[in-house]
């Protein structure tokens, strides 16, 4: 395959991850639709093997890779990625070793454990990733798995894209909005081209944490621009440093923009989701969903789908969400109001 | 209709809630597959709307009886029926008025608040909820929607039973085993009209909890028989006394058996749904479930349905579960093991 990723590798990775990967539900939801103006879809990647949809590029990856590798898998990833890597490793037979930053979500590191990987830890602040990775592979050999900047984990990612595109088709609807969040931007890129293949007038949005909002400003710069910080927001898996070239060259031509939402406005859809809709997100998962909420982006009459991307949350994050949320002025509204109209 | 609903009532129903309700996600699990030897489908309700299956039947029969009455909604509900009705009313912008026992978990009662509902609560052990409902219906007039005794509720209730055996047959797929959450009777008979009528070699099984297995009961005496106990089960939803009669009519006929789970099974499943699955159900919601991850009916080699009734769970209730989940010898077993084979 060429090194930028097309439209027919998503429908080949497509029929390979078939069986593995879940086949996620893309689901009406009245209660968005009638809170927003809109005509709102949720695509559950938190209901993907893994719990986010890293399983998808991950699995189409090491299936590629399988023949050319008599080795391991090695990945770097703070934790989706990991789980991702380690699971469709244990299912080809291979070993996997991940190297995680060591304040990696608790939750994040049990269960990449739990899938048979070894985790090498690094202090994200005085040691270098690309060097402990390095390292590792050195020493045992393997081949490594980049988290998005690889075709072959793009087109993975895009089979949620074409899964969204069947699913409308069958109902014989068309999206005019997808927001969907976006760190490295591999997930946002394989979307990218399945769905303005299939629906070319669709507008895609990358939804990014503030501070973290390397993809508007590339997309404004035209070339890829790094982050200024590498830690410091709960969306921790949103903190890739840059776009990965090979998703930008996609994105560049087929994304509407970029958007960003607060810490606070994560938090607050992480806790909407669990009570309204009781589904279990985490923060980087749940962005696009909080620009849905805080109207970043116009919806009102449209048929909008939101990408909710993981579902690896620890306790304590949840619980302080769900407070949040309960506690803020807008709670309320996740709740139907009681003077609508007849049917 | 007749007073025995049929797979016609079914399907006119479907046609009643489609946009309303939400055409809640048959979901492949490879996890539980891996784990069971079976070929697992999770029907998850607990993404209907008000979180369980109840705004089918709920909807379905408000709008049949919405010609027919000027007056409002009067329902008896400790909870999720209870929210079904009130949202459905809601929508028909219609007043309703709600009995529930004071021991309702709070969480519904608050989510049956936010629709809009009055709520008139009564004591279990001291007062009779009918006699409470009739008092209600003397003075307000309205019409009365029974949360499973009503031939409109079980039509409503059977299209569950109706999207998933539209998702199965589209994917070429017939089913060996359907387990479902079962009380009243009203969702098990539902199901069954819906899934005997397209797969005529289906074993449905309804799942109780222990001490409250009036079904199981029912069915090998032939008749309805009513619970000992009303109360004194973690699975607040599936308290009915006894097997609502038109269910039972239905069930008797069409059912493979009933199967009981205990109130510690219930809540390890939970724990399992929330973690291993990120979705959030309450335990009543968990016990088809449950009997699964015990082993209760054997799905080794077979295509096996399980219905995730409803998600309406407080947060000590879900963190009990969650707990119970990972302290059991048997956590280990939600995540996939290290050593199985090749792709």
């Amino acid at each position: 395959m060429n090194d930028i990723p097309t439209y027919a590798d998503v429908v080949a990775a497509a029929g390979r991850i078939a069986g593995p990967a879940v086949r996620t539900p893309l689901i009406h939801s009245p209660l968005l639709s009638e809170r927003t103006g809109g005509r709102v879809f949720l695509k559950a990647e938190t209901l993907q093997r893994t719990g986010s949809f890293k399983f998808r590029g991950a699995y189409n990856a090491v299936r590629a890779l399988h023949a050319e590798t008599a080795g391991g898998i090695v990945a770097c990833s703070s934790g989706n990625h990991a789980q991702g890597v380690a699971e469709a490793a244990r299912l080809a037979g291979l070993p996997a070793t991940i190297v995680m930053p060591s304040d990696a979500p608790a939750v994040k590191r049990v269960r990449t454990a739990a899938s048979g990987a070894e985790i090498v830890l690094y202090d994200r602040a005085s040691e270098d990733r690309d060097a402990v990775a390095a390292g590792v592979l050195a020493e045992r050999g393997g081949a490594m798995v980049h988290p998005y900047n690889d075709p072959q984990v793009i087109a993975g990612q895009g089979t949620a894209g074409l899964e969204i595109a069947d699913d409308l088709e069958a109902a014989g609807i068309a999206p005019d909005v997808v927001l969907t969040p976006c760190s490295g931007g591999g997930l946002t890129a394989g979307i990218a081209l399945a769905l303005t293949e299939r629906f070319p007038g669709v507008a895609i949005y990358g939804v990014e944490p503030v501070g973290f909002d390397d993809y508007a400003r590339s997309l404004a710069a035209g070339r890829p621009v790094r982050n200024e910080r590498l830690a410091g927001s709960i969306c921790d898996a949103l903190l890739s440093p840059e776009p990965g070239p090979i998703g930008f060259a996609i994105n560049r031509e087929r994304l509407a923009g970029a958007v960003s939402v607060t810490d606070e406005e994560a938090l607050h859809a992480v806790g909407f989701a669990y009570e309204a809709l009781r589904l279990v997100v985490e923060p980087g998962g749940a962005v696009a969903l909080a620009a849905l909420l805080e109207g970043r982006v116009d919806v009102a009459g449209r048929t909008v789908v939101i990408v909710l991307s993981g579902g690896n949350v620890g306790d304590e994050v949840l619980a302080e969400a769900v407070a949040l949320h309960r506690a803020s002025p807008s709670a309320r509204r996740a709740q139907p109001s009681a003077t609508a109209g007849a049917i």
